[in-house]
């Protein structure tokens, strides 16, 4: 009997990594053979996920400027035998600088700069010749002027002065100069599984903004200097291929740079041979905060229910809440059951709260089932 | 592989029965072969218990004294072709009549004589010779002495006049006439699991009496009311017996009866034959409202646990709530694993409330696991 531990991050409760060694201490103390993943969906977490599974990788840190201009010190692994960095955007460029309880900085001021940043820091200090960001869980709404500025490119008013990569600039920008200081060697990936294009009802302004920031009464405005700055900048398109819209317009910035695009599951599943684990493993656990109708595109866990199928290697689930999918829908994907962690009578705050306790919790009651099988 | 379902009542919830019936419909549903067995811990119950394991026995109804003297419709289990009846003197003598909210009957007033009634009826007008008494949750606190008035016994005070048979007549009983008017070949047997004597700390008054409206200060005197009519009723040994505070004394008036003592958790194991089923299963499913550390001395799952471990069957217990006892304990007796129906996050009354469907839910979710063993 082995068994595959893939969950993934329950927020506020435990990463994913938290949970890969919650889970396998219990499986070892009962002399069950376990292997883990450290998976991510392709945002928050990919360098992380590549750290864990990549033994040659290391953390790199440097200090690069948030959202709001202010210098923040930031990890990206890199990988010195492949010279391979993968960057999570939100790790300069995340929600948490922006949001503070409910109340968000002005959105006009945001900047992707940091994420640019830290490009150029793994390709110039280190010399890595592919460069994978992440995108998820970004605080910004600036259609990646500034990520793109960070790396050299240039933008123009209309008497030829040049701008400043933010938010505010972008219905400004009159003529570009998309040349980046990157050395020719270095080939971009970007990781997103968000299909909406930049602007329009499921865009990055009117389906994302409202949660990094971007206010009812702002959105009419932001509408259109996005539209301003995509007639510009992608005469051909105007930002509506699909992934455009995500991480605040960041996908549309990649695709202008011919940057490639890859899914995040995909990524994080290759760099941890995830497929072959699977294939060598008598059943798989995976999980994550909250299983919902929501969660059937592009989340992790049904990714790996879908595998585990593929091999037929039964799945079990666990989540911290289960809403509105039945048992029967689970299976169909290819979940053998599910559980959540709950264990008592306890709130939603006590259930994060205690979210460790509980995964292991419902990790050793289940081992005894697991022993019999 | 085939499972055996024996789940005790969630009170609140669902009877055995009932739990019976929601977790069966789903192992069945999943094509696994099942059985199950309605317990009760000999208190509650028993009589059900009786009626759903016998299928000879047939359900008589008939109308007795409440503890507060008021008629009331009851129901017990007689088996025409065995002649055994079993009564739950709850039905009668049940805490169900004089407890509203948190108010209580005044016990002086209390008397037990419907469960003596039950008795009369089942020997003199259905021929019962066996009759089981199951006892437990009693709303009275008069040391038996209303069921042995209905059974034909007389007491009587210093005058020598006749007294009734409720709490109050305990201290001026003066002489006693045990005889009975039940026909010669009638055995009574009384289930108890409460090793209690009559008075003092551990006694019918000090430790159960609060529970049915004994208030802090009527104990002394109802101690003294307990110690005489001992005294008078037992002159060897003064309702010292273990057993004798059962039932607010029942247990004390079914001794000087000469009544058989059995374990309910055995009564009902044998009327189900639950040993022998437990031998002929692969798996046995057990559960009760709560699994705490007072459920280690006679509740009926931790029997099942144990006599699970004896013949090496895997026994798996579903709980309202685990409080207090570690899967290590819990295997020590005999359960490999234990889970709570519990799978969101709800406050108790919600649990309770949503009970059924939380049963159904946690069946469904395991029923792909036991697929696998």
């Amino acid at each position: 009997m082995k068994v595959l531990v893939a969950i993934d991050s329950f927020k506020g409760s435990f990463t994913s990594k938290e949970a890969a060694e919650i889970v396998t201490k219990e499986l070892v103390d009962a002399d069950i053979q376990s292997d883990s993943v450290v998976v991510a969906d392709g945002g928050e977490g990919t360098s992380t996920a590549y750290l864990e599974n990549r033994p040659s990788a290391i953390k790199i840190s440097t200090r690069v400027h948030d959202p709001l201009n202010r210098m923040v010190s930031v990890n990206y692994a890199f990988d010195p035998r492949k010279l391979v960095a993968v960057i999570d955007s939100a790790a300069a460029s995340g929600l948490q600088f922006v949001k503070k309880d409910q109340s968000y900085a002005n959105p006009f001021e945001t900047t992707s700069i940091g994420t640019g940043e830290m490009i150029m820091n793994a390709a110039l200090i280190h010399g890595a010749t592919t460069i994978m960001v992440g995108l998820g869980g970004t605080g910004i709404t600036d259609a990646g002027i500034g990520m793109l500025t960070a790396l050299g490119c240039k933008f123009f008013d209309r008497n030829n002065s040049e701008l400043s990569g933010k938010s505010g600039s972008l219905e400004k920008v009159n003529r570009i100069d998309l040349k980046t200081r990157l050395p020719k060697n270095v080939q971009l990936i970007f990781c997103n599984d968000v299909s909406g294009p930049l602007t329009g009802a499921t865009g990055a302004v009117q389906m994302f903004g409202p949660q990094k920031g971007v206010l009812k009464e702002m959105i009419p405005q932001f509408e259109s200097m996005f539209k301003k700055f995509a007639e510009v900048v992608d005469p051909m398109n105007h930002g509506t291929k699909s992934g455009d819209g995500a991480a605040g317009g960041l996908g549309f910035a990649f695709r202008m740079l011919g940057a490639k695009r890859v899914s995040g599951f995909n990524f994080v599943s290759q760099i941890s041979s995830l497929e072959k684990k699977i294939m060598n493993t008598n059943l798989v656990i995976t999980g994550e905060g909250k299983l919902d109708d929501q969660s059937f595109y592009g989340k992790v866990p049904v990714d790996i229910a879908r595998l585990s199928q593929k091999y037929h290697k039964p799945c079990i689930g666990v989540f911290g809440s289960i809403e509105e999918v039945s048992l029967k829908d689970a299976q169909d994907i290819g979940f053998t059951t599910m559980l959540t962690l709950i264990q008592r009578s306890e709130n939603l705050e006590e259930a994060i709260q205690y979210g460790k306790s509980n995964l292991q919790t419902i990790t050793q009651r289940l081992v005894p089932l697991f022993k019999m099988i």
